[in-house]
């Protein structure tokens, strides 16, 4: 903790309410009350609502069925929780690291993944394409047409600049890049462009301009390319985004504060449970054992319904009630509500998985690093 | 990357200038050219410059030799690295997890760690000290009084609260807190209490009076509580902290650009390697594939030596040159300076350790999680 995030920011604007409040850990109705079942749970602990995990991806399922959907591993990093996708009907993938496809592939995952980023050693995919699985590279400049020949990749999309200053080609050389990479005999599978400057945009009106104006330049460039695919979109555009014919989404399973703003049939699935180990009266405050080594904050303090957050260290939250909310006693269970999904994910080694009042499962984190 | 983290924020302000520019990963003189040593990097990647580090701990210890320098594990979670300070003659450490107390223990490190920190169950660090190790927990309230006496735990600090708004009792109720300790016939060593709310003042003048006075109130609680030790400080109050026995300092090994603005003797010696997948010419800027995954962000975006961060996404940094810095190509090595250490590491599984042009050692960040 430093001077500098000492200065209690953040609040419980935006907070997520569902399930127990903090405090009701003890509350028969409350779906952390048995966690640990015999004892107390380990804290701090990625917590899963499975039935709203469930209904997250089944509305997502209702408007891009099958391979309409090419679920976005990264914001969970878990091929147990990919399991589930793909048995809901949705086969294919989208990957943002070498160990995601390896490891999606080693999980009997390997239909069709989509390395959706750009690398420039690429043996590890050829070695995973090799063994079986269906690997497909992004590619936006020569020297990853060549990775991605050398690595033994067979397939790729010609990844497009559509607005976000991040990879992709410029749409006017998309045309050039896919020739380079017929003439490297590989398969040309299409395009991909994230619209990812206009995905969290409040305003839905303004967020389909963005998204359209996007994939104008995506489909310019698709007619350069060829291909079946024109891959793009996310949680944030899952319903604006008419072009693509694959929509790379992952956050809105779990969702998180900051997708949680904006205008989607998606619910919080996602906690991150903690403990309250101290409180001070005098003061008004209380502190858990959740902290920046257990959150992505990347997008500001987490939240937790009920209080407003001061400031996160390490180890700690500290917060304090908000209107009618009693303060914390120490014991208490707390959800804190990270906001932001994919990095705060890839800080813990297990998903908690619970029904109700049950833990019914441990889902594995087990594609993180690289 | 939502639209929120997309404008371009953060500067090189206050970037750390160490070792060869990013770009200059073939020049012989550049740390990084060889690591590797047989092949291209796997980046993201932790790099640690041993010398440097050599030269932070040689600093800190002619300042607080032995044990009057509590090692903060918090900051660097491996048992290599802790090793490495131990054998420079300071064998005393400071966890701020279960985890890490047990890690430590079990790497032979367990001469004498204090769990900095409040816990509610207490039984692993008692088996801790069944199994040989002495342990010390802080306790701050009679529930983890509690905690520590059914936990098996033998020995305690009173953790008081010095003006910042975490865990820690009120320094007039120190006295009777160590009176609950040690009618549970725990052994009260003293007290602890962290100044975290000045140690990053960048006005010296400042920092000095916010940690006079917050030692003022621990030397009080330390009149009622008695033992021998007085635990403070940090790396920002390393010479200005002259109250406490010993200082509980961790990232004045590896530093970061927080720490890099105050006027300490530490220098930079930790980066995440990164590789630059994607040029953008026309609108001048580079890709490295350095992101949230592999930062911690909670004050703010990194820098880069030369150039301007523009923004981070989960596996992406986009930046660009400022100055005279010429535009990189896709294939160098970039080293990225996280502006927060400790939450960074923890995002890692390994430090690569180099001297000069050679990787030296491979450290497993082994201490992670709960």
């Amino acid at each position: 903790m430093r001077a500098t995030t000492f200065r209690p920011r953040g609040s419980a604007t935006g907070a997520v309410s569902i399930g127990c409040p903090p405090t009701a850990a003890s509350s028969p109705s409350c779906p952390v009350a048995s966690l640990g079942v015999t004892d107390r749970p380990s804290t701090p602990a990625l917590l899963v609502e499975l039935d709203t995990f469930d209904a997250n991806l089944a509305a997502m399922g209702a408007r891009h069925p099958g391979p309409a959907l090419r679920t976005h591993v990264k914001a969970f990093k878990s091929t147990a929780m990919a399991a589930r996708v793909a048995a809901a009907g949705h086969p294919t993938f989208c990957c943002a690291t070498i160990r995601e496809v390896e490891g999606m592939a080693a999980a009997g995952l390997g239909e069709d993944l989509l390395l959706a980023n750009e690398v420039l050693d690429a043996r590890r995919l050829g070695a995973v394409a090799d063994a079986g699985a269906r690997v497909t590279v992004a590619v936006d400049s020569e020297e990853t047409v060549r990775a991605a020949a050398d690595g033994g990749v067979r397939e790729v999309l010609v990844d497009v600049n559509v607005g976000l200053p991040r990879c992709g080609c410029d749409p006017g050389d998309a045309g050039r890049i896919a020739d380079l990479a017929r003439a490297a005999r590989l398969e040309v599978r299409g395009v991909m462009g994230y619209e990812g400057h206009v995905v969290g945009l409040e305003d839905r009106a303004a967020r389909l301009a963005g998204v359209e104006a996007a994939m104008e330049l995506l489909l310019a460039a698709h007619a350069d390319v060829g291909g079946d695919v024109v891959s793009a979109g996310g949680t944030g555009t899952w319903d604006i985004n008419t072009w693509a014919t694959e929509i790379q989404a992952g956050s809105f399973l779990l969702m998180d504060t900051a997708y949680g703003q904006l205008d989607l049939p998606f619910r919080q699935a996602l906690f991150v449970l903690g403990r309250v180990i101290s409180v001070n009266r005098a003061q008004g405050y209380a502190v858990a054992d959740v902290g920046l080594k257990s959150l992505g904050m990347d997008h500001g303090n987490p939240t937790i319904d009920g209080h407003r957050v001061w400031f996160c260290s390490d180890e700690h939250v500290t917060f304090a009630p908000s209107g009618d909310t009693d303060l914390p006693a120490v014991g208490d269970l707390v959800r804190v509500v990270p906001a932001h999904v994919d990095p705060t994910v890839a800080r813990h080694e297990r998903f908690t998985v619970a029904r109700g009042d049950d833990v019914v499962d441990e889902w594995p984190v087990d594609l993180r690093h690289w």
